[in-house]
């Protein structure tokens, strides 16, 4: 039986800020979610707030109002937002001072690292309860360097890319792995982030809070472990940011340090400039060329996966239309449709992967 | 005046291994190079190992050749070695051990951290002196996040990067600089590598032991401080790896985060595999699809700059040739001829970048 926990996003649950909440409340996850704490909200389902689906997780205007309900205690108190730079919000500070002192243990995927707060291990003492700073760097002993080992991994492996950061990657492989499981692919997904491992992603690291020499290395390690304990016949590589986000570019390591042949690349077709940097009026590149980009790395684009933010529903298909048009690739919508077109030419590319 | 240092290699000396060392005695350099340290070549002088150009080094056997000799006792012994994932290798222990009980202190550029070794420091305390871990991460508050003010910067950007790691961006990156400024182009050189520190760069930080999430802001923050306390006409950007390098890819955020639009590219013409990747067979790709892949990042490349490694003299002209031919750009041996043709292509750089 999973533990039970709560998500704190303190008024940010509607905000892309709030993306590893989003990931929980949508599942799959490591908790069982029974709770959100967010003042905004409070009083209505956190899955209907989100996509407007009920998912029975009630949300609190505050931890007391939670713990007033008579509902029982959760174990845990995931903090659900991300914040620039990994730093701890203010705001969010007493209660998870007030969650360590009243019991309840702290699961935190921020850069900064609570454990290393004299007054959260004092809280944590006193309540009897662990801090769990998932982003808390390894030991350099830890850390594995790249070998080339992947060479040999025998599952053929997809990178889930996006021409920008915040906009589905990761839930798209989610939908996808749960997708080609019912079509007897055995898939594992190879996270690359906190949310990931809160969602319970068996193989992954975190690849922001790595030292940057290691980062292929740790990946190398986790496709390679996943490959020989897990024999799955397809391995997802959950991507971060763009390749040409300014903010920080990422992507070329899941296709040439884990050996991806395939890319799943998500979009946001109404999206114009890189998230949070709407004020530098930094563009994102056209998605043709972000296909161009991708081939010049040794890898093929198989499907464009599409999120709908900011689309009006009458406009969805014609994006769709335009985008297949300048690509020549298929496009999907994977939170609004079935993905089982996407899973057939996953399939075929699984097929021609054993094939070579 | 500046500190004095022996360097010690252990035998790696005549290797690619040893290009922190190798820098160190071309110079430019932080401490006033004293003595090597190194079995292979003990007796003869360290520059005419590296190169055949004399720059009155000594070489010794040992440490305890080097204090036996008479030779004043250098103030720091500095390892000149990498190696793969940085871990320190038994061979060196004693000697640096050694080293830290006599009252030398160690300069340690090595992923693994000196100064958390017992041993170490137990030995470092007995003789009085300090080690210096260049590596050592930096701690989450000391860190900077990318936060696009690099769009103000006033001086144009070049990044030095290159179709493979150890093959001269770093060395071409001084011999430049060197030139520019008898031009009387004011150029600083923002470092990414720890031998960049060595050489005495003011600006700059160590790239690889850097969590991935800040790499863009760290580089950013050297950029722009930079840019405001020197007031150079010019930044020269360290390349790390190379952007398709299966071992660690690198490069883009120089581009896209350091907002460099100028690219020179270092090349190893006799070159076929990555470095150390020759029993995977991971082949360089062509300089063409180099250039071009730096022009999907918005960048151009300037002028090839090459290695002459593995070429016999006769094939230079021969080998430049064909590179200007398929690239339709210059390229020059900056270790091999004077640098007056790249300075002018630099100048011009410089001037179309101001007139934007």
């Amino acid at each position: 039986m999973r533990d039970t926990a709560a998500i704190l996003t303190e008024g940010l649950f509607t905000t892309s800020a709030a993306k590893t909440a989003h990931g929980l409340v949508r599942g799959p996850s490591r908790y069982e979610v029974v709770a959100l704490i967010d003042s905004v909200g409070a009083g209505r389902d956190a899955g209907e707030l989100l996509d407007g689906k009920r998912r029975d997780i009630p949300t609190f205007a505050s931890l007391d109002a939670l713990l007033a309900s008579g509902a029982a205690k959760p174990k845990w108190c995931v903090i659900g937002i991300a914040t620039s730079g990994g730093v701890l919000p203010d705001e969010l500070r007493g209660t998870l001072l007030a969650a360590l002192e009243r019991g309840i243990g702290v699961v935190n995927g921020l850069h900064e690292i609570l454990s290393d707060d004299e007054q959260f291990r004092a809280a944590a003492a006193r309540g009897g309860v662990a801090i769990v700073d998932i982003r808390k760097p390894k030991k350099r002993a830890e850390l594995h360097f790249w070998t080339g080992a992947v060479a040999k991994v025998r599952a053929p492996r997809i990178a889930l890319l996006g021409t920008d950061c915040a906009l589905g990657k990761r839930t798209t492989a989610q939908v996808l792995a749960a997708a080609c499981r019912e079509r007897d692919i055995a898939t594992e997904i190879v996270h690359t982030g906190q949310t990931g491992w809160l969602q319970g992603c068996a193989y992954g690291f975190v690849l922001d809070s790595t030292p940057n020499d290691f980062v292929s290395g740790e990946l190398e390690h986790a496709i390679v472990s996943c490959d020989r304990e897990a024999h799955p016949d397809l391995i997802l590589l959950e991507g971060q940011s763009a390749l040409r986000n300014p903010s920080g570019p990422c992507g070329a390591e899941l296709m040439l340090s884990g050996g991806a042949r395939g890319v799943i690349l998500q979009h946001a077709p109404a999206r114009k400039f890189f998230d949070d940097q709407e004020h530098l009026e930094n563009e994102i590149p056209p998605l043709k060329s972000e296909v161009e980009l991708i081939a010049m790395y040794g890898c093929r684009v198989l499907a464009i996966a599409l999120n709908h933010e900011g689309l009006p529903d009458r406009q969805r298909d014609n994006a769709r239309a335009t985008i297949e048009r300048e690509t020549g690739l298929a496009a999907f919508y994977p939170l609004l449709e079935p993905s089982d077109g996407l899973v057939r030419i996953v399939e075929r590319f699984v097929a021609s992967e054993r094939a070579r």
